[in-house]
Formats: C-alpha cells, sequence, structure tokens
C-alpha cells in the first residue's frame, strides 16, 4: 500500500560537536519519506520555494518518491530551520525557524492522493494536518506527529486533530508534556484517551516504546559510536516504522512491533551522516543485517527460576 | 554460590514528589542483600552506630540474610543520607551526608567470608573496595558500583580498584564521566580497558545494558505508572543481578542477560514504596510474573523484510 505524508520539505543548517553544514535538504517530510522509501510507495503534499531546485529533485527521484503534491511558490524561499545540538545529542537547540512559503500554506490534495491508505501527518500547525486529513477519503491509517511548540500554543486544535488520528508518533518529552503528566506510563494512558489507539514514544539513544489498550512494547535503539548529525532521526523512526507497516498491509501488534524495530534502524543509519546521505547509499541487505543484530540485542531465554526459601 | 556484599547500611531521609519519609532503613548493602536473597545466600560486611536496632536486625533476619560481618560502633550513629527527587525520578539530589561510622572503617574479613565466591563492592570508597577485594580468597566473580563523587575525587584510587574487578555496574551518567566521553558506545569500550570484562549501565525508567567484548544486550525497564521512591533502584537492580548469577552458577552470556532481567524486576519493585517495604511483601511468583511480562513486552519476531526497489 501507499503513503502521503504531510510535513515540510526545507533547507536545514546544523551545527553538531562533529561538523557544521548551511542549508543542507532537511524537513520532516524529507527524512521521512526517503526512508519509507526503502518498504513502500509514497508521496508528498507540501511546498516549496525557488530555491527547491534539480538537485533536490533529484533526491527524491533516487528513491522514486512522488513529489507531485509539492506546490512551488515563486518569489519566495522554502522553510528554514537553524539548530544545534551539544554533546547530549538528544536535544536540539532551535536558533532560527524561518516559515517563509510555508506561513501560508493551505495544502489541497488531488483526487488520486485523498485515495491513499496510508497517511502521516508530520510536524506541522494542527490545523493544516486536520485540513489535509477531512480531504483523505477513507484511510486505513493516520498517524502523526507533532511538538511541544504547538502542544504549547495551539492545544486546543491539536486535541482536535488527536481525535482523527490512529497512532500518534512523538518523543518522551513531549508525551508527558501533552498529557500534563511526568510519569510516562500514565501519561500514554491520558493520551490513548485523546483519539489515538497507539502512541509511540520515541526515546533517542534510549529506543522507543509503543502504548496500546493492555499492551506495551520496548524497542531498543541501535547502540552507535558515531552519531553525527541526530537531525531527522524522528522522521525517519516514523518514515520506517510506516513503510514497513504499508508494505505488509497489517497493522496488528505483530507488524506493529516489526515497523518499530524498522524504525529504529532507519533512524540509525540516518544519524550516522549530515542531512539524509547515509539513508540515500543505504542497501536492503544493511536494513536487514541490522535487524538481525537487534533481535540478537533484545533476546533472552526463559531459564530456571531459582527460588531461595528463607 | 553465596554472595557478599561490602557497603552501606544506612538511614536514610527522603523527600518525593508523593511523600516524605525521615530516617528509614536505607543504604546499598540492605537494597543489594535484600534483593539477592530471593535468589541466593548473602552476607553483609560493613558498619552501623547504636541507631541499629532489633527492629533494623529482623529484617535481615526475615530475609535469611548473614549480618555476623556487620561491625557494631558504641557511642556512634549510623551513615544517613538525605535527599530529595523531583518529578524527574531518575536523578536524585543530595541534600546531606552524615558519614559517621563510615568514617573510620576498616573492613576486616573473617577466614569464612575471605572464602565467599560471589563478591559485590558496594558504592564505597575505592580504597574500601579494594581493602575487602584483597582479603577474598579467589572469588571466582567480583562486581562494583561506584559514583560521580569517587570518579571527581578519587579518580586514581578508582581506576585501580577496577583492574581487580569483573563487572562494573553504573549508571549511565557515571560511565560517561568515568571514560571522559559522551558517546555511551565509545564510553563502554574505554571501561572495558580498564579492567572489567563486563559493563553494566543503568539507565533508570530507560531500562539498562550491558557491554562485553563483542556483545552487547539492552533490557527495558519494567513500565510503573506508580514509582513512588527510586532511591535504592541501581542497588536492588544489582542485588536481583548477582543473586540470579550466584544462583544459578553461572556467568555466561545467557544467565547474564537472564540476571540483567532479574535486575530490572527487583527494581521495579523496590520503587513502588518506600525504604524495602516492598520486597519484603514479595513472592517468586510475583518475580516470575514479571519475567514472564518482560519477554512479552521485549517480543518481536522475524518477518517478510520487503524489499522495494527503485
Amino acid at each position: 500500500m501507499s503513503i502521503l505524508v504531510v510535513g515540510s520539505v526545507a533547507f536545514d543548517s546544523v551545527k553538531t560537536p562533529f561538523g557544521e553544514k548551511n542549508h543542507i535538504l532537511g524537513g520532516a517530510a524529507t527524512y521521512f519519506s526517503v526512508a519509507a522509501s526503502f518498504f513502500s510507495d509514497v508521496a508528498i503534499v507540501g511546498v516549496v520555494g525557488d530555491d527547491f531546485g534539480p538537485r533536490e529533485e533529484e533526491v527524491f527521484r533516487h528513491r522514486g518518491i512522488d513529489i507531485s503534491g509539492i506546490e512551488r511558490v515563486r518569489g519566495q524561499q522554502s522553510f528554514h530551520w537553524k539548530g544545534e545540538y551539544g554533546f547530549d545529542l538528544n536535544v536540539a537547540r532551535t536558533l532560527d525557524t524561518q516559515l517563509n512559503v510555508f506561513a501560508d500554506f493551505k495544502p489541497k490534495l488531488t483526487d488520486r492522493l485523498r485515495d491513499f491508505p496510508f497517511i502521516f501527518l508530520a510536524n506541522i500547525q494542527p490545523q493544516l494536518q486536520r485540513e489535509v486529513r477531512m480531504q483523505m477519503k477513507r484511510p486505513s491509517l493516520v498517524a502523526a506527529d507533532t511538538m511541544n511548540y504547538w502542544i504549547e500554543n495551539t492545544r486546543e486544535e491539536l486535541i482536535e486533530t488527536l481525535k482523527g488520528v490512529d497512532l500518534l508518533i512523538i518523543n518522551d518529552s513531549e508525551a508527558r508534556e501533552l498529557a500534563g503528566e511526568p510519569n510516562l506510563v500514565r501519561a500514554a494512558k491520558r493520551i490513548l484517551k485523546m483519539g489515538p489507539r497507539r502512541l509511540v514514544v520515541k526515546r533517542g539513544e534510549y529506543g522507543a516504546a509503543m502504548f496500546g489498550a493492555g499492551s506495551y512494547f520496548s524497542s531498543p535503539a541501535y547502540p552507535l559510536d558515531d552519531v553525527f548529525d541526530p537531525a531527522g532521526a524522528g522522521d525517519s523512526f516514523a518514515g520506517g516504522f510506516m513503510g514497513y507497516l504499508a508494505a505488509s498491509g497489517r497493522t496488528d501488534e505483530a507488524a506493529l512491533r516489526r515497523a518499530m524495530i524498522y524504525g529504529s534502524i532507519m533512524a540509525s543509519y540516518n544519524v550516522q551522516e549530515f542531512s539524509c546521505s547515509r539513508m540515500l547509499r543505504l542497501s536492503h541487505d544493511e536494513i536487514d543485517q541490522r535487524f538481525g543484530e537487534l533481535r540478537a540485542m533484545t533476546h533472552f531465554e526463559d531459564g530456571d527460576a531459582p527460588r531461595r526459601q528463607v
């Protein structure tokens, strides 16, 4: 099955302890679609400016990603994010955000795109997420991301959007803030009452957790000694996750768990280089290899259960 | 097999967002030995003052813990720790530490105790850890804990102690600080060159990780909606871990991995009440139950590996 993603296609200026790059291709929809493209067909709905040229188009073409839904606005620049990471690579510090073309973005989906069965509402204004959601005909799975900024500034709109979302994929500080509850297990219970049937919590180097009604799954992060640029980790996780689900055409617990592992794998490769460079050189064999390694890294056996009596 | 633990038997005054308790039984050797006692015989080497009375003795007797190696110092008080936890229950803030009897503690082991095969050097001055280590005849496994204070203030002594340690059990900020390296995978590689053949990294609500030469295991924390008092979580983890190993008499990879799970289980029960109250009411069936749940929470299957070609 195919996935539609709505979100930013942007340029980033990123500084990490290991280097600095200006004006590199970024944006949630970019990372998401590149990761998802290893598993299933994916189309983007978004908006770019004059700075989005043939070089950027080639990235998407190379991965067979449908960018016919990306609107071009003449005389303006694409969305631009500038941020930096310290040695604690789990937390980004935003230095500057220029919405540019995104300021007046009103997504309008063609009939063909409205028919897509899987949809990912990447981290954009909740009102925009809802407008896209409402244009979809009968999606079989709607997943969404959001961030602290929307939780703090557009809470009511976000709550409204969540009513139409099956699966929410956010990081753990966002989950705590959305629920207004420091305990993650309780926070998850509250969020599952807001609409989503599943909550996926991304925890950076600590892996990810998935909460459902009466179910819990914990997946580790792939251990890396060369995390280079964490930008896009969450979106490539979501791309691997949704890409696998769409390819398998299933959304049962076993499929969702494997999707978590594919999400972790795509995120792990993505952070090893700036932008989505590493993913663009990735092979299916390399994906399979980390899948096997993650299985080995989490495996333990039932055994003797010693019971000392006192 | 039996375990010898050297460490503090103390009184704690703890404040958490959920309540406050003064002068309750605590100390690393206390939490460790109570947790380990569910699996194997355990004896404590430590020191207490006049405030350690029949009520405290009864806790250890109740769990069949050998306290003949606990020295009593007349006219002095036991070690006292005062601390608090905020809503981020992963981090304790120490408000006051009174060494009292610990200031002049010189552990002297009887011949019987020097024969123990498993030993845990809980978080005390590295010099004391080494003195105990040197008195042991031929231990089959030496494990140790430490903390930032010793890493910062007695680094050389600690490095010396680590040469005689097989397995180091510390938390992740300690691992990063000990290695002088923010990336945990690289930090682990450096620490494994200091002596230990295994490094176990405790990560609070994110679980734990075990590093060996060419091996890695990630175990989740048991998800709780009622974390009440995190004090002693790390020591009850170590107690469950070592207790299981000593009971099984094995230290191979499969046994170490199951030990990680038993460690997580004991820590998860311990944090649900103040002091070691919850562990004192714990049954073997309850331990087995969480073992099964943790297996289910981490299980995923090999499946189709969709390979989209572009």
